[in-house]
């Protein structure tokens, strides 16, 4: 398959390297050129523009979010570009607004579009061990599936509508920041009652809570080591900002959602965007005038 | 080692018949003589009368809550019948303020107390796969190490005052009512959608949020079933303000666990103390005016 | 009309010299002595003992709490020695489980038994400008509202139960709670934009708002004059409590009452028990990093 | 002085009645002609188009929210054809984000800018009763001051940037809402206990509560009489965006304005968006199932 990619930051760079592996045909854009150079070595051909990337079956977007994709006109200007019978497959976490306004921009000029975001890190994006989910109209999926489950350890198709993988990934978001929360008030509470949250973290994720979020999370809050981030507050107040305005769209009240989003606000306002967004935990320890580090 | 043994419900009769395989002299004790035969054929004693339960080395109570505890007078008159030496093992999920009671009750007397609530089900207890906890004083955690080490698969000091321990286990029940609702408001907002909740735990489940937790209220939301509880709503609830209670108690304020509260108590106003707990899920459902069966 | 009074501090002795004035019989009793004087000066007949209180035709209490109302046996030893028919008005904001308790012992000893909290501060009591509300036995109250009627400027009777009027009671100080909280976050986001809070609540006041609580806090908060307790928020805090206590035993989830009760128990942790309860607007604007002073 | 005059409803009519009142000449124009005629026959001249009010001393327009305002061309292409020197009077609600893109596109042409809403219903707005803020810079509020000062019974100048009045009417309204939702919860509590509500409010506001607001919210909760919508829910909720939208942008976290958010978003997915915003009381009655009518 001749395909377009765009977005090769670490997430993009990774996914890309998996598709030139299987065999296809890649044409890669990114706004700065440092990341080129890898993929031009593992066989990819380096478009001079954009519009060079919408020639073949199918482009993959990996952008930053709404804006970036519409500065590179992918909500409409480019599109006019593209060729006949193209499959646009994005691959960011998009409002479900901007994600309803792509489709009917893709619909009116005949061309496919699947949303395709992601569960994972970087190094499970080169590894090809990424959690994929798509949602579009069933003919677009099946033109793009051989490479959607092939980036992937895990694949499902959510909907048939492609706001609905966007609405699964924000919720998904969600589900970690809610669990952030959580982890952060019961430390609090701990530790004010001379119980080291560490002891329990430990004793909860070798039981119920055996999983890789509460792993990663309940070390840091243990630790508090908020100032290396993983992932930055401030996004994490930007995805808590699409559940809201998800909870908005689709006319369903969050009300946990909402108390999360309240304390990203805090935390912003406390100057701590660039910190990691476990520092919600360090907001609930502040709360009870626990002393942290 | 002698050893009592009051509380023989799902959990208790479990817990006692581990203690028996492990060679120990047991003396039980129920306030309905339903499940005393059963321990009898293993070997067990069964008393006369609860006084008889505290003549031996330590007494391992599971009863159902602070009054249940006190009802039997094990926060005084009670006690005062036990042997010189005797160290109390308190299994029950008990409010702090209840707690501190206890641990003063026991060492107005020379006995000994820690508080050892388990995170399980009965299937759990009955395999000795329990996750155990304690705090209490460090020579009366020593005397019954050599039983609280072989009654669960994992098994943690967590502090040197008994209430410790019960913040502990009271924490962790938080943590899984915080989760079902996360998951109650993200299955909410995605069915509004049109996505299936099932496909959204399924993916979670294989990737990030891969726990126990997490699949098994996940299956619970995703087919509305809440009529068979595993757990009572009711239960949740008073676990809930057991939560609060304690927050107030170590003046540590959680806004998550108030929010948790509020629900439970929307649940328990809508009639639905007799259904499980996920039952958090259907409110959030409900706000959405989302069908539910 | 014979009439017995105990608890003497600054709002009961108002009401008491307020029922003196009327020209009933008036035995006082206070656990101190030092209001006893003035109101012997007015004609007050000083009772050696709580028990000399209960010997005429009505018996009025003004104690702080549950607790202060236990502690001099109201709830029943002290009730053994009432003469027959007498009725007993409490003043007190009780929780709501205790004045049922209440309501239990004084029918079960053939009293009667009237709930009857007051609005207004000591000032107000001494004019006889309290709003006073009244539940009870249809006969009980009519014995007492010849007295009731006279010592505020507003009388209202809120129900047959006695409950009823300290759920009204409680129910009235959580508006002020919330009103203070709502004026807190105005001023808190008002502020970090640049306005002058005082400005706001001038015109509020001016218009739509135009009353007393919005005067009164409006004026603290724009002043931030914390420091000198009108109402300690401590207090606040044992009402929030009360607020709760009632939401749960009417099964009435209140979020808004829950929320005001989270940052009451911020501000105890904060160490603010002693200032004045309008501090939760100082919550609101340390949220926002506004200075304050 | 020459005005003129955009936005006609009934809110802008009574205005504009005022000003003619005051001997100004007045050019008026609106979407719809019906308003027209009534103030043709008071003196004013009728445009024939928007640009034909922006050649006097000063535009004043009411519209309804960031889109008609929008949609006229008053953040910019409308603008090119004022009068050198006009000072624009915006008396509508917008977002402090449009407020800002509004204050800038009038700087960048030279022209003044006014925030100027107001408090108060349409008959206060005939009967020059309305409370009148405003925010710009301080000679272009002076040149409109004797207008200002005229429309209202009350006046007040909160700010040099006209972003200010637009926090400031969105604080008030804010204010409002917070108020309905603590009558609501209020409301619920007691109905469920049996006190009749509109004992409470009538207690209530004839002593500390002794506003309009409270009056009138107090009645249509009591009687429950939602179906009249004197201000729609969704009116309502609208503004309660809003607010969170200013929260964002001045980093305030208000969890009251959060809560009452998402209890709008509850009603909206009721289907209340036509009822009276006070609808938010039957949200808290029918959480705790008291039945309404």
């Amino acid at each position: 398959m001749k395909v377009g990619f765009i977005g090769l930051g670490a997430m993009g760079s990774g996914i890309a390297a998996n598709i030139l592996r299987e065999g296809h045909e890649l044409v890669v854009w990114n706004r700065s050129p440092g990341p080129l150079e890898a993929l031009k070595a593992q066989g990819a051909v380096v478009a001079k523009s954009p519009e060079e990337t919408l020639t073949g079956d199918a482009l993959f977007t990996m952008l930053a979010n709404d804006a970036a994709v519409s500065a590179i006109g992918l909500d409409g200007p480019l599109l006019d570009k593209a060729a006949k019978g193209l499959v646009h497959v994005n691959m960011a976490t998009v409002s479900t607004a901007f994600a309803k306004a792509l489709t009917e921009a893709h619909r009116a000029r005949g061309l496919g579009y699947v949303a395709s975001p992601v569960f994972g890190r970087p190094d499970a994006a080169a590894a090809g061990k990424l959690t994929v989910v798509a949602a579009g109209a069933r003919e677009d999926i099946a033109k793009v599936e051989p490479i959607l489950t092939k980036i992937g350890a895990k694949y499902a198709v959510v909907g048939s509508d492609p706001v609905q993988a966007n609405l699964f990934k924000i919720s998904g978001n969600f589900m970690i920041a809610a669990a952030i929360e959580a982890m952060g008030e019961a430390a609090a509470l701990l530790q004010k009652g001379g119980v080291d949250p560490a002891v329990f973290f430990d004793v909860l994720t070798s039981a119920n809570f055996n999983a890789p979020i509460y792993k990663i999370y309940g070390k840091i809050i243990a630790e508090q080591s908020y100032d290396q981030a993983g992932f930055k507050l401030s996004l994490g107040y930007k995805d808590a900002g699409l559940t809201l305005a998800a909870a908005k769209e689709f006319e369903a009240p969050l009300p946990l959602a909402s108390l999360v989003h309240d304390h990203f606000l805090a935390a912003m306002a406390a100057g701590w965007g660039e910190k990691d967004w476990a520092s919600l935990a360090k907001l609930a320890a502040d709360r009870t005038k626990v002393a942290t580090s």
